[in-house]
Parts: structure tokens; C-alpha cells; sequence
């Protein structure tokens, strides 16, 4: 991140409890640096009594000024909150197993739709997919994960995020349970992509479970990735129609479409800052 | 039902012990009366080991000597089979409580829409819906059901399913529960609409659940009813998008217009007799 | 409209050319009369150069003094902008020619769901669907027409507009064009259901069209009625699948569920001030 | 194809002017193997008068004497007809310019779901995707088009059909427009992507148009290619949800995933001999 004097576009995201004069205050910032802006969403949940507030904005003055006084503002509201370059791509790691479609399909759209991630390595526990991240010139490691090695390989996993400033960790099928500890360094930064539709089928074999049921639509779920199991917040569903004559192993393959456009659209609307945290659920300003 | 000497369009349902010859039996009964087949469907479950197949029929004959041709036919291969009028209506009861809108919509859909019931009665377990069943000219019975009262409200249904040859309930968002004795005697003619998308949120409150978890899709199941509450075979099921701004009210809004849709398209495809049971899922032979 | 001193929920919406500060300005209005931004939604259009905002508002002073301020702000930015009370109905009628299946739903949702609407009357050029209005309590006018009365007809139509003070008017597959002069009175407040997915098959019978193209979705769109036949602002669009097995009566029963759909869905969002007008195309500020 | 004397699997379809008897005759071939039918459809169009059917046979014998069999039974029906080996791969060339989503996912699809071609090669009038198609091991032919070369270009790609034995051309966003002559030699074997909701947006820049017109989904249509451009027989479409924040360039990002989740169906559908010819429409078989 490189603090820029020239004329930029920003996006600045911002939770607080629920108050009067929190967009006053803001667009009051915005304002004082003569910025304008382009899009906001606003959002309070009479729930939690949380006010949320997503801005982008068109400022003649970049960055630094526009963070210096939103730091006041924040103090005073008690937010949380960030401001970015308004498309900047997120320091990202994908993490995998053996199965590809999520993998190819993140990484073609990193690089020919403008999903705003840059991909500092792919990160495997077994090593069939490395031609893939060649192909598309990203590094791939091999950490193999074993009972014993399990500890060695998660400490190798948290230099690379630090060495790297990695910002986002994306599981795109990666079949291995992280520890508590990688949860909580990384709360809000790893999404997962499950395959069924929460909270249906939690668990293993999820289509194998869909098709004893005879259920007609099989599903899946993005989710920060929390401590607690398949219970982390739910960024993005999708689902599709099966019919009686799809055996498991064709659920498996029309599952498959779902889960890659799923995963992709909750990574671009996390790298997009759309999604922000509202306890154990999100607020998500989509287009 | 009456026999018809007349031509007629037939509609041919049959499930049995998947073996050689069944087709080539069946259509050579259609052939000995010089009948043609319209439209068919076959299917073979590998795991039920059964096979499944429906047939419309256009028929210079009608029913009589194609159901007596059949009847060798489906001992030989000990079939359950159907064999009625194409687009017979079904003699069928609606059960409701206070929530009209399934109601309203099967009406509706039955009177300008061609959906293949004849509506018997509606019964309420309270009275609040007498209105629209009379505006649609469908007499109303009201049971009320306590728990001292259940089995002589029981009682009062089937006398009705006898006494006016029902061939169809339909639980029309009816909040009761129906005791073991009744779901065996109708097995296979209760449909049920439940407001999730099952298995997910079974029992109470599924939209409060759905709002609680956060999750960014709402459905609705339609189902047979057994004995087993919220695990009949399914029929058909659809979803609908939610977001953070949709609170719990929101959400029953919204998921009554799934409800509906799913319900009477559940019912329209039992009505057509494209729904055949396979164990404790469904082949759905759809348009 | 009354004023309200006390308490209330205020939704202001509010477009003009796009320039810095009108966020600023318009929650300094706020926020001076010590009211809060429950939910907010602000885009600007880079094509147009308009800029669009809605606001809702929990106010602790009711509507007049809000308005007053907001009345400068609004010359200030050359705004067209509206205030009211969050969830007043708008005064409607619905015109109908013999086709129900809108007409039903949006009475039902009109008092079962919620839909802020105030059915003044429905209108018919056919007397057919006068008891559906008489079961929800609706005055039901029917003004026939013939290319001799359409002249007699339409004034007798904006007579009723003026006396009742009509705010919206909703053809629910009401099968006459309005002349321009009734266009242009009511601009942006008549929504129609086009009975296909347009721009495709505009005119008349476009279900056969579909059936003769074979299609494989067939759709609806709401659109703001303007003299340019089929070609005002779309508001809302859905689809259904539809099958080689599907004849074009099938598409029509099938095609209503979307048009109900897609009209209720249109209505409820105009009604809750989402849709504001950019030239040709509308911004829907969906929930 | 080698012939098979072993059991095999293998699918029939067939489609002749309607009568009695076909299903009959059909399945009486069947039994004379002591071959087995494990799904089945059929449908009779009523408005072109012709009956459709496909079959998945389970045989003792191979395809041979089958076929043989089935020989006689088409004359007698006049049908057009085929039988094959379930699950054999077509023999595919695809055709790209420079755009890569579809034949990416066509390959990935190909090489990790299934999907039945064996793609010969991928032809290309632009270099840009040769390292995809190196990246799955296809052999990648250059063969720019210009107005004078454009004879010489279609030559060399009817030379390649020919010598290569190619069953399928898969026009994966290929830019340029195929003679009258490609299209009639390879008639109900060219697939396009056509990337607007058919008949919507014909020609060039259909999402530009599409954002002009304000619509609320956009779209993409599969279909046979024929002489008259856009025109050519349906096999399946799909839309998405847009809205006014999205520009041309977010739809067409969008619109990418249409295109090549319909286009991949569609290949699909066709490899697996679900889509059978009717005049200017398609049964499809789905699943």
C-alpha cells in the first residue's frame, strides 16, 4: 500500500453502533478533501443494533488525508473500519487438495474478469495441481499435512502469510481442517467454499447425503471460516435443480459449477469490500 | 370413474422389479387395441433396482380393455400400476389453518389455470378461510383439533375421505400434526408443504432459524406426509434470495411465494401422475 | 397526506446532477433535526451524470420540518425529490380486462402481505372480474371500450384519477393502449406487465411467438408506460423454463406465475419509492 | 466406432411422422438381443406431426447386431436415426478467436467432468489461445480469416473435418461467420454461443445494447448454426440477474459465465444425443 497525493478513488467500509450523524460525519470527510461520492450503501440492523456503511469515493487528493481524518471520526463513533484504493487487489493465498474447478476457475478470473486478488502463491497438500498455478505463473507449494506434520505445516502456512502480508485465504476445496489458532490470526480473512447448502448435509459427503434424501436442488455455501465447523458466517448460497435420475457422482459434477461460481462471487465481493461482518452473520452491499 | 367405450387419452403409471420385455409388454398391450403412445418416460434406479415408467395414451378403445389387457401384464411383471383418464381430476381435500395463501393460489390455479383437482372440501381447523373456499364455491368444514378432540376430528376427516371417494389431501399450510393411522391409510396421497428447504430448519419457526444462521436463500419443500415427520419422500422444492435487510417478517413474505409455487407444482405433478414412489424418494417424470 | 408533529419514519428520494456534497447536505438536514439514517442507498451514473439517493429516516419531528429543510438543499442541487411517510400506501387503481391472475394476487398480497398499496378501485372494459374486486371489498368500475367510447372512456378514467386522488395506476394484463395523453399525465406512474421477456417479442400473442422460436425460458417485464409502445422504462424481468413438451397454452398458464410475480414484485418496489427514473432505464434500489 | 461383440451400453434416438406401433417395434429389437432399457423418453410433437424418441440400452451382444436389426424397424417407420455407444466421445473441433471462458471451461469440463468429446483440435483465426489449448494437450491450428482468405480458411477447416472424421463443431466465441457451405455440409453439427437472450439483441455488441435498454437479466442461447444468422434451432438458454450499477463491461463479465455454463450444457446435451431436430426447433431429452 503506497500513500498517493494524486487524485484517486477510494473505498472506505465502516461498522458502529447505530447513531445519529454517522453519515453526516462521513460525507462531512469526504467533503472537507473535496472528494464526492460515487456509490454508498447503509444499512442498521435493528438486531444488533449495528449501523454499517460502505462508500466509494472519488477524491482529488488520494488517500493519506482522507485516512487522517476519517481517524478522528472513527475514534469518536467507535468503528470499525477501513479505507483502501478503490480496486486494489488483496494479497491472496489459495489453498487446495485434488480437485481443480475452483482453483482454475479463481484463477481465470483473476486474470481475464477483474477479480481483484493478486495471488502470491497456491498453497497444495497434495501436489497435482501445481501445473495449474504454473500456467498461470503463480508459485505453488506443497505442504503436505499429516496427523504428525499437521502443527509443522500450519506454522509454515502463518510465515508465508506474514512474510507475504497476505491479506485473504481462500479454500477452494482444500480438505483439511485448519487449527484454532490460523482461525483466529486470520478471523474474516479465510473463506471456504462448502459443498451443500448450509445447513443442510454438514460434514462429509455432502452429495452422497443429498441423494438418500431425493432432495431437487443441491446446493453451496461460501463462509468465513471460523473454529466452529461449517457455523461460520454465511457470505454467498447458490443452488441447483437434480432430478431423480442424477446418481452421486453426477451431483458431484453439476455441484461442481455451483460451488466455482459461489466461491468466486463471495471472493470478489470480500476483495471488493462488500462484505462486512454483523456477529455471526454478514451484511453484503452487492451491486 | 367411469368406463369409457368411446376413444379416450390414457395415462398409464407403472413401478416394478426392473427386468427385459417390460416396454415391449406394455406397448404391445397399447398396440393390440391400436392405441398410441403420446408421450413417454422410462427409468431405472441402480440403487432401488426398480424400474419406472409412464406412458399418455391415445386410445380408440377407452379404459376398460386397456386396463384388463395391463392387468396380465403387471402380474407377470408385479407391478404397482395406474392406469385413469388423462387429466382426470383428482377428488382431493384441501386442509388449511389461518394462512390463506396457499389456499387461495390452488383455487385459483384449479379454477382458470387447468390444475387437475376437483376440490371436495376445505377443511380448516379454524374458520378463518371459510370465505375465500366459499368464494370459490367449495363447501368448508370446520374441525376444530384440541388435544382432547384429535382423534374424534380424525375420525370426522376420514368418514369425509370415504364417504366422498378422496383420492388427494393436500396440506395447505394446515399446522397439525396427523396421527400415524391416517398417514398409512392415505400413504402416498398427503402432500405437505413445508416452509424451508428441507433438512434444513425442520420442526418450528423455520424462517426465524433461517433468519438466525444468516443464510442468503429461503425454500420451501413439498413432501408426502408419513409417519416421520419432515422426512417423506420430497417432491419438489424451490429457493429464493435473501439478503441482511430481509428481517423474519420479511422473510415469511417472501417465502409464502415459494410456498405456493412449490405446493401447487407438487400437486399438479401428482394430479398428472408424474410423481411415482421409489422408496423414500421420488421419480418425478416432469414436462 | 396529513402532517405529523410526533415521531415518524420518513423516505426521501432524491436525484439530480451529480456534483460533491449532496450526501453532505442531505444528512446535515437530517441530522438538524436530530433524526437517523436507518437505511440508505446512493448511486451515481456515469452514463447519465445523474445522481441518485434514498433515504430512510427514523425522524423524532414527523415530515413538515424535514420537508422544509430538505426544500432548499433541493433547489440548491436542482433536484426532483420526494418525501413521505416510510410505508403510506399509494392510492392505486387496477385496470383489468378478463384475465385474473394478477388482479387476485396483488389483491391478496394487498391485504395479506403487505403490499402498500390503497386499491381506490379496479376498472374492467369487461364486467368479468367484478366479483374478485367485490370478495376484497374494492370498488369495481367497468368502463368499456370501443374505438367510438375510448375518448369517453379515458376521461372518465382521469376524472376518477383527479377526484381520488390517484397516485399510481397498474394495468394488470389490461388488454387497451392508453392513449399519449394519459401517458404523459401520469408519467412514471403506470406500470404495465408485458407478458414476455422484451425486448424480445413485443406486440401481440407473444407466448406463440416463443412457442414458434422454441424458446427454451420464457419471461415477463414491468415497465413504466410511456407513449412508445413496450418500450418504457423496465422496472423488473423474470424467466421460467419452459420444455420442447410445452405447447403454447402450457406457456401461458406457465407464463402467469411469472407475470404475477414480476408485476407484484414491480408494484411493491415503485410503491416503497425503490425505483427512480434515469432517462430511458430506471435505478432500482432493491432490498 | 468399432464394432462390439461384447455386452455394451449403447443409446438410440430416432424420430419418424408419428403412428402407432413405433415404441412397440422399437422395443421388440431390444428384446430380440435380450437387451434392456434403462431410460427412456419419447415425445410426439403435435404441431410438426413427428414422434421422438432415445433409449439407453443395456445390450448382451455390442451395437452390431442392434443396429442390423434396428435397420429394418427404420425403414418401415422412415425415421432418422442412431445408435451409438453410450458414452462415446465426438470427435470435436473447437473454434475461438480470442475470448478464452468457453473453451477453457470446455476443456476443463473435458478433461475433469466428463463431459464426452475428444477435441481433434482447437481452431483458432487469432494465436492468442494456443497456450490453453497446449496447456490440455490439443493441438492448436492457426488459420487467420480476411475477406480474401476467407475461402481458402474454410478449405482447410472442411479438410480437417474430413480427414480428422469430426462429428462436432463447438463455436466457442469464435467472431467470424460460417459460409452457407460449412454450415450445410456440417448441418446439426456447428454449436454457437450466442451471448443475448434469443431473439433479443441479434448482431454485434449485444450487451451494450442490453445496458442501453435498461433490462433487468441478461442472457445466452446454444444453438445449431444455419445459414440464417442467429436463427439457427435452440438447445438451451440462461440468464442472470443485472442491475442499474452494472456497466457493458460488468455485464459482459457477467454474461461470460452464461455463456459458457450454456454453452457447456449444450455440448453436453448434444454428446449425449439428447437433442433431436424438429423443423426449426429442438426436443431436448434433459435429464
Amino acid at each position: 500500500m503506497t500513500e498517493t497525493a494524486a487524485p484517486s478513488k477510494l473505498v472506505l467500509t465502516l461498522s458502529c453502533p447505530d447513531q445519529p450523524g454517522i453519515v453526516h460525519a462521513v460525507s462531512g470527510v469526504i467533503g472537507s478533501v473535496e472528494g464526492n461520492i460515487i456509490q454508498s450503501q447503509q444499512f442498521g440492523d435493528p438486531d444488533s443494533g449495528l449501523f454499517f456503511m460502505r462508500v466509494e469515493i472519488d477524491s482529488p487528493v488520494g488517500r493519506a488525508p482522507v485516512e487522517e481524518a476519517m481517524a478522528d471520526i472513527a475514534k469518536r463513533f467507535e468503528a470499525t473500519w477501513n479505507i483502501d484504493d478503490l480496486g486494489r487487489p488483496l494479497r491472496t493465498i489459495i489453498m487446495v487438495s485434488r480437485e481443480g474447478h475452483c482453483l482454475t476457475d479463481l484463477l481465470y478470473r483473476q486474470r481475464s474478469q477483474g477479480l481483484p486478488i493478486e495471488v502470491v502463491a497456491v498453497v497444495g497438500n497434495h501436489p497435482d495441481l501445481a501445473p495449474v498455478a504454473q500456467f498461470y505463473g503463480v508459485p505453488f507449494l506443497n505442504i503436505p499435512v499429516t496427523k504428525d506434520t499437521k502443527a509443522r505445516a500450519e506454522a509454515e502456512l502463518l510465515d508465508l502469510v506474514r512474510s507475504e502480508n497476505v491479506e485473504l485465504i481462500v479454500l477452494a476445496r482444500y480438505m483439511q481442517i485448519l487449527s484454532e489458532k490460523v482461525c483466529e490470526e486470520m478471523a474474516g480473512r479465510i473463506i471456504n467454499i462448502h459443498h451443500s447448502f448450509l445447513p443442510s448435509f454438514k460434514g462429509a459427503r455432502p452429495y452422497a447425503q443429498a441423494h438418500d434424501r431425493g432432495v431437487k436442488l443441491i446446493g453451496a455455501t461460501a463462509h468465513y471460516v471460523t473454529p466452529d465447523l461449517d457455523e461460520g458466517p454465511i457470505i454467498e448460497q447458490d443452488v441447483t435443480r437434480v432430478t431423480h435420475a442424477d446418481s452421486t457422482p453426477d451431483m458431484v459434477s453439476l455441484g461442481q459449477d455451483v460451488e466455482r461460481r459461489v466461491l468466486a462471487q463471495a471472493v470478489r465481493w470480500h476483495a471488493e469490500r462488500r462484505v462486512l461482518l454483523d456477529g455471526a452473520r454478514t451484511v453484503v452491499f452487492a451491486r
